[in-house]
């Protein structure tokens, strides 16, 4: 990510403001305010507004339950409970606003996410800027096997080279064409006077995949925690779990309780079916059971052997 | 409304805080931030959080129609264009959150509006306020002959006393016999040692609908709008009405140019249909028309007099 | 619950139609259709309408994996896959309505769930129905001492006489003061010729909680799913778990693989923390393991040992 | 639009199932229930699934204003009520599930509104279809002059040849690279042997948004005229209202009393701000006004006086 000189201008002074306030404020999330943190090659992801923290969590849940709270005696006592039990209009008090940059075919995947606000910059009326999205060769894998969704092993040497080459060169040309047919270059100069280019809402129709676009997204809080704990996990898209683990840090530094219970309860926890309690319960209690007799498929088997780190042959 | 002396003191509190905060802040709201607005015999609005001002409906805009927008010179000029062309996403980046005090008859009618966020006080866990909405004479209003769902004249003496004997009778009669059958005063004090007392979650049901409730509601610029136009309108029910016309002050406060917009193209502004539209058209000619030619019925007649302040006889 | 003459007729008229559609059709609900299901005293539920069955799922599942899905064989399979990885979008491609009839305080807890289609019969337009919910001598449970939002033993001999006494006759004597004050009776009829009745919309804050309402709801499978998971469970208030049980079986009716998924995967299973794990972890290898060195506080122990079925003695 | 043999075939059989219901069945709709209606050069809409009908709003609002709806004799007088004043709860009463083919840049628009429930072919999981959009040369336009949404004058000779040869060059050979980079063929055959394929998550990312997808879009009836309102209104693009122009068709054989009030009230209708009013008041009294005088911007002058079909000269 390459901000221009403006952009950079534009964030300093966005930083430098010292407004006062009664709200409640976050002060590590105040810290980064406004600052583009760079995500893949020239992605990037800015939290640019929020709106309470986790004593809001706390306050809407006493408001809920009343004299019935106090009990609870302490506020981290308090999220915890609420997230164990699934409690969710409490973490909806917290709103956060986000502006991110990232690549067309990640976007398709995060606007699945309904239950968030989202302008985007509008290809309608503007020219997109003249950025795609190249993986690192670290990131070039092969598509797996065995996982109709997943990748496999890194693709290596010359054939590696070839997939480079073929992106860059397609969304290069791609983009050129994009401007030819406009008749204007991204910088907005015209490529021959007296000439009527394209409309912008057709031409941009030829433009690859991997071009970025940008918005502002904001959501509550219950409703990132729902984006993260998808995106965020090991089966995402390499692509989306870049934005995802970046956002994570930010969810940390505006809510550090909830964030604790979150990936106690939800990231790092795990689900078992009710025949799968029953696997459990017998191997408790120290008795030999196996995929024949377990009632599970193989598939169930191998997940809830995977979520218990057991080793499917000592058992 | 009677606040108790510790919530007066709560707020004093709350309003004291001086924080610095990156974020933009609308100084006449923070004026009145936690301040508790009083709505009817008993009830409140108290805004208690916010995000974002006029401002950020313009950022948004402008970063979705990118260079595009550069033309509208001022904010005020595209937040008229957006409120015009119905343009929505960027009124949903600001947020607001209420603490409101509401007879439950109301509350029944407010949650209907989906796309907000609420914790409500919970009457499973705690024990209801004892408090009950009683109207003024001046809103003890007869069933209107014509509007199934209006007010007519307001009853008068004998009537009108007897009407709010029963309700100040029943309410009273039907709190005690709750705290009766919980064996706690509301103050929660036990009534009776050595003794159960009835469930919560079981003997709220003999509460009327007139018992206040309270809840925090959180919601977007756009979706507070929505429900303003309905029930600060002239057709929504009083009690409803006296809420939202307070939470129209607030509006005013927290983003007064959206607040002008939604003024002149919602509030004051009128719909006219297809047929309507060749009525106006054949008006503004000079032409003579009447219902029996005009393809409406008598009551979309009416509606389209009435909009436009037109009197039917000079026609 | 009874219904009149009139409801009767036109439901046995309703279920003698015999429509011909191109649709798919879900055989054993379509026997119930239009039934009322008594529930509670005076309550019911009724399926009235429905849209797509297991094979919309499956159907919606292979448009979006494609050739993708074609290795699992079978659609209980598939079906079963996407419940254990929470995948929501195919379950949402089933619809369904029900008309219920239930007392306005469960009412209130039941238009929580936001993704819903309501229709409520309108208390502003129209006179409500004379009746009350009144429990069984089997629910009059005393308040929980250990759980605030729970219930206790059952109330016995004077004390259940007196709650239901009371309940009984302030719901009387609350909807006599609603007839009264409307100067018009439940069947419609005027009181007292010549008078005003007091407006409806105001008259109705007089009845107590226990009255019954009514309503069309509207929603898809999987948020009929995620509302069956929180009211069918035990932790659920009984009289709202009473109407989800009912609808469990419609469920069943309808979408018969579905609902061997949300049995096993949902309602039957159970979650586990992070920390969870590890003491699962450590039970299975035999090891010792007390609350003290678990990381866990009493009350999250307890709800994993209870999960479990684990006796805390033994371990 | 192509169909494949074997999809002709199996829509074949769909349309010669013969079930028979107890619902309501819409006699038109059934006429064309699963039929691919052709839009634009590969795309097509098909009606698969629907529930309810124009009956069905009767039923709901009949259920919420109960007594109260008794004098509106007609249902269709009913319906045209509800529209008028936006009542939007009975209109949503009704659900329709399409399967839809159209271009990526046109998805993208599309999903924006976001109260439906969609699955999408994941490219993911699967190859995407070897089909692109080209514009017929009469949707060739060039980027309005004044508008910087719309479109302007064609294209033509030359430069529109110009024009559809870099659209289709590019869309062919990013197609073709993205074979070459998957090792897979459209057809599914594999091109090198013995050779491992990029993973299809990132090879997608090499194509053009004028690919085609596909995906089942379902709705009920309030969103989907919301969605109708805006996408068949002439500032629409063109490409997607080529798909709401079908799909009005469709809502015309499905609730057409539904139809008609929503082509008088929405589609046909127009909006008058409080400002405007006050204009056409003076109008219609003969008065002589002006621009200057007016109150309006010269933007809202203009598009008052063509709502209304007004020649400005001759105010």
């Amino acid at each position: 990510m390459k901000l221009t000189k403006e952009q950079e201008q534009e964030i300093k002074e966005l930083q430098s403001q010292k407004n006062t306030t009664k709200r409640v404020v976050a002060p590590e999330l105040e810290k980064i305010l406004y600052e583009a943190i760079p995500i893949l090659d020239h992605g990037f992801v800015r939290v640019i507004d929020y709106m309470g923290d986790d004593t809001s969590v706390v306050q809407a849940a006493r408001v809920s339950y009343g004299k019935g709270t106090k009990k609870v005696s302490t506020d981290a006592g308090l999220i915890k409970y609420l997230m164990r039990h699934w409690h969710s209009t409490p973490f909806e008090m917290c709103e956060i606003k986000y502006h991110i940059k990232l690549p067309i075919f990640i976007a398709r995947q995060w606007i699945r996410h309904r239950t968030a606000n989202v302008n985007e910059y509008s290809a309608r009326y503007s020219i997109l800027d003249k950025e795609f999205y190249l993986p690192t060769s670290d990131n070039l894998a092969a598509q797996s096997k065995i996982n109709r969704q997943g990748r496999g092993e890194v693709l290596k040497g010359e054939q590696a080279k070839k997939v480079l080459d073929l992106l860059k060169e397609d969304a290069e040309r791609t983009y050129k064409n994009y401007e030819e047919m406009l008749n204007e270059r991204y910088d907005g100069s015209t490529i021959e006077e007296n000439k009527a280019g394209l409309a912008r809402e057709l031409a941009r129709m030829n433009l690859t995949l991997n071009t970025y676009t940008q918005w502002y997204w904001k959501t509550d809080l219950l409703n990132l925690m729902n984006f993260l704990r998808l995106r965020a996990d090991s089966h995402a898209q390499y692509e989306i779990r870049a934005y995802a683990e970046a956002m994570l840090e930010t969810l940390k530094k505006w809510v550090p309780i909830t964030y604790e219970a979150f990936m106690d309860y939800r990231v790092g926890g795990t689900e078992v079916s009710a025949k799968g309690k029953l696997i459990i319960q017998k191997l408790i209690k120290g008795e030999k059971i196996q995929l024949e007799d377990s009632g599970l498929s193989k598939r169930e088997w191998n997940e809830l052997m995977q979520a218990f780190d057991l080793n499917d042959k000592s058992i």
